[in-house]
């Protein structure tokens, strides 16, 4: 990382746990993993993973990760507790989890705050120090680096500032690494942790991080407070996610640090993910991205146009206080959706395909794009559809396997909650047939599905081969309840790669059905197979 | 207002003015009264109601305010542009009509930043001055209070120090009451902030205001800053509204300077107001309200409950930054996969529902909502559904307005983008007859939503007051694709408030016919209607 002011700045993600502790946010082992390789896409320094032991899915987790993800920057880290009351931490099956989670990095809660040592914890302040110093040095002992994340410590230094000061310094001697102070309620403000911070590195030398929430609406300022003070780690989520009101949202922290305060924390093509990363996480835990949010949010550089149009366009600089770039962001003029002929050209080169002497067929593409987008489509998630278009504007024909003449679902049930099914009639023609076939599912979309498949299969049997193994709903609009427009992903398998869709109306199984269609279309075109 | 901390602090709003730009906001002139009523409610000192002059929908408003509103607190307020360069401020049509508004505070803009004064204003620095001095004289000379925003301050003071500072001291010479300092394109931090002001209240005396924009994630800090550094204004939007990432969210900023920093800015029962006027006001601005938003978010004191639900119930302090009352906003328990008795007795407490003395029912209500989180259902967001699982709990019976029968939902199309279409079937048993009704909708629940509502609407006319406004769905444990768990969550209106149910099933439409039948049950039997 290096470069400019002293030492290097940690960068530390908790979107994996103390982010998934958002109201309504519901992460499967699959969304996690995801998440984790955008993550390390974006350069952080460590990804906390979640909690091994506490709960089957975070352990299952871990298991997988350790086979799965191949992490190029970030250190995988396990969050766990300090040993339970009076027990030996190497017999503490919470604390053995932790180590069978084979993360290399290991961050433990603790008190530091003695009414939460009495009232929460329910020990003594001497075995709270016991519990904290034994847990250290068991788990540096079998060559781990472990963190502390000190709860509560702002209010608890505040009511006992002898007590947290005792926390930080028997932490470090045990051979923590960093002592994160945690602003666990969120009610400080940048003034204050500026002289606590200080004052505690004044007291113990200690190595400290910086771990806020938003209860305030400050947790980014909070975080960049405390590292003018001197903390060497700082932690926070993608988009802010957690509980209440969320913890510092990472992105911000770094883009501020990295562009107006002269750390580099990432290098700088890593920060150019960020707008990218934000977006895709969003699509993962189906919390789309605040249009309003700093830096990476849809609205970010977003100007009305009107009295400063010509100004703007001339001297941007002038009314933007960073260049949009710095975070793969564009400056966009109201009212226009995100499509520029230039983020085309880079998407298309990304595919492979070169456009750069093609300006024609560029705008043609941004024109359909704008046309889509104003229909609620969105391509960030799914290039799949995205290539499937490109190519059609390129040939002037769409890739078609089959025709369709129709189809048509049928759900119901029998009693109160009984359970319900679903079949499917799918007609089509392909390879000189017209084929009627039926499927039947545990849902509309899975019955679909099914009839698509058995009508295909016979003449397009490499489909054998491909899977749906995600399949996500947006309602757009929602002012409009069940009226509204939706909006479906579906990420499809096959040949050791995956594949996204999207398929937008007002009908949630006509965005189905047309998601579907393109993801076995898009399939079979991928694998070079000939329409017959 | 008074107290505390030296003279009192201007809390001056723009949320009708500044906070409009917001992409995607358009408000009519019945919304703006509506939203100034609100403000002044809210106890803030200055409202600033639009441009009156630069178009006619902000002209009608002031001309309609000034007839139908009796602001109790705040003074109404136009925000407008200095004179044309060499013209007459007293026979410029724009200055005349901020003075025909008949607003008693006139807020002018003017630039405070030698570029923008050469490259968009396209004149002299001397000139500019002129321009400033003589719009202000001829304004107080009309016995109007008049404010000034610097326009790009902070860029402008970096620039050229000397000619901000003089743009500073000419305009308070001239006399307007307070000098805005305004970081336009919202790139300052907190320690910048404060450096800038405190050397412009040394250099020139004046009083000065701060407004700020949200860009780097820091503007309710930045305001913060400003006020320690000695501004006697504060400017911002309720709910941070405003042109890319938004203003200073004035809700946290006041909120933070009245129950953090010892400011009292508003009566205390205004500021308990908080939380009802942030929601009353994203009613009207149809942008609803993040839920993650500080002290007045529905989330911002929601708790997961589990691990701590005990401590929780015991001492809230342990775990709040500040009371939730203080801001009208209330404590709430999310009844999470980690649910313990403690935490459902806490959830009953909020609803109403004493189970203290009731620790079977409390094990038997923690035991079903168990074996349901099992099947994937969540409650955290649907306070409905885990009412009426409260109710069937203790009464050993479910409520049921109908008993139903059996539902069928077909959609279909033709061709191969053709629109789809839906009908739902419907057959229930209510008041005593066998009901058999249909449905037609642009997709499977909207269907469902009318077929239902039309068998119930004879029996129960009750249902005609509610209306389906959010419909979310979200597939679990998707690395099954269509064939694994869906999850709907529900959101239905009437007699001015909503609630949220839950459904879960294999079947998209099943899940949402479950929330569906539950919303419309939880509104009936809130409404205190008898099965009938």
């Amino acid at each position: 990382m290096s470069s400019s002011t002293g030492p290097a700045l940690q960068v530390y993600d908790t979107t994996l746990r103390d982010g998934a502790q958002q109201e309504g946010l519901n992460l499967t082992v699959h969304d996690k993993l995801a998440i984790a390789r955008h993550l390390d896409e974006l350069g952080v320094g460590f990804i906390e993973g979640g909690w091994p032991g506490a709960n089957p899915r975070d352990t299952e987790f871990f298991d997988r990760a350790e086979q799965e993800l191949d992490l190029k920057n970030a250190v995988f880290t396990a969050f766990g507790s300090t040993r339970r009351a009076h027990a030996k931490a190497s017999e503490d099956a919470q604390v053995r989890a932790l180590l069978d989670s084979q993360a290399k990095a290991i961050t433990l809660v603790a008190k530091s705050h003695t009414g939460h040592v009495a009232r929460a914890l329910r020990t003594t302040k001497d075995e709270n120090l016991a519990m904290i110093e034994d847990t250290i040095r068991f788990l540096t002992g079998e060559g781990r680096r472990v963190f502390l994340d000190a709860e509560h410590f702002f209010d608890g230094f505040e009511l006992d500032r002898a007590y947290a000061l005792e926390v930080v310094r028997r932490s470090m001697e045990a051979g923590a690494e960093v002592v994160a102070l945690c602003d666990t309620n969120g009610g400080m403000l940048p003034a204050s942790i500026t002289e606590v911070v200080q004052e505690v590195i004044a007291e113990t030398g200690a190595q400290l991080g910086i771990h806020c929430h938003n209860d305030t609406g400050c947790a980014v300022a909070n975080s960049l407070a405390a590292v003018g003070a001197g903390v060497v780690q700082v932690q926070g989520t993608v988009n802010g996610y957690g509980e209440r009101t969320g913890n510092a949202n990472l992105l911000t922290v770094m883009s501020n640090l990295q562009l107006k305060m002269g750390q580099q924390v990432v290098e700088p093509e890593h920060l150019q993910e960020a707008t990218r990363i934000a977006h895709a996480i969003g699509e993962i835990t189906n919390v789309p991205p605040i249009g309003r949010m700093p830096y990476v949010g849809a609205s970010a550089f977003a100007h009305k146009a009107g009295l400063h149009a010509s100004a703007l366009k001339v001297d941007p600089d002038l009314y933007q206080h960073t260049d949009p770039g710095h975070v793969g962001n564009a400056m966009r003029t109201l009212v226009s959706n995100m499509a520029g002929r230039a983020s085309i050209e880079l998407k298309a080169r990304e595919m492979g395909v070169d456009l750069a002497g093609r300006p024609e067929l560029q705008q043609q593409i941004v024109t359909r794009v704008k046309e889509l987008e104003l229909r609620g489509y969105t391509f960030d998630a799914a290039d799949a559809s995205f290539e499937l278009l490109m190519q059609r504007e390129m040939t002037g024909e769409p890739i078609r396997y089959c025709e369709v003449e129709s189809w048509r679902v049928i759900a119901e049930a029998r009693g109160d909650q009984g359970e319900a099914i679903s079949e499917a009639t799918v007609k089509v023609s392909a390879g000189g047939r017209r084929i009627v076939a039926t499927g039947e599912g545990n849902g509309p979309v899975n019955a679909l599905d099914e009839g698509l498949r058995s009508a295909l299969a016979e003449i397009y049997p490499e489909i054998d081969g491909f899977e749906l193994i995600d399949y996500k709903v947006r309602i757009l609009d929602s002012s409009h309840g069940t009226d509204a427009t939706t909006h479906v992903l579906l990420e499809m398998a096959g040949d050791s790669t995956s594949w996204t869709t999207v398929g937008v109306a007002p009908n949630i199984v006509e965005a189905s059905w047309i998601a579907l269609l393109e993801a076995l279309t898009y399939g079979l075109w991928r694998k070079g197979v000939p329409v017959r």
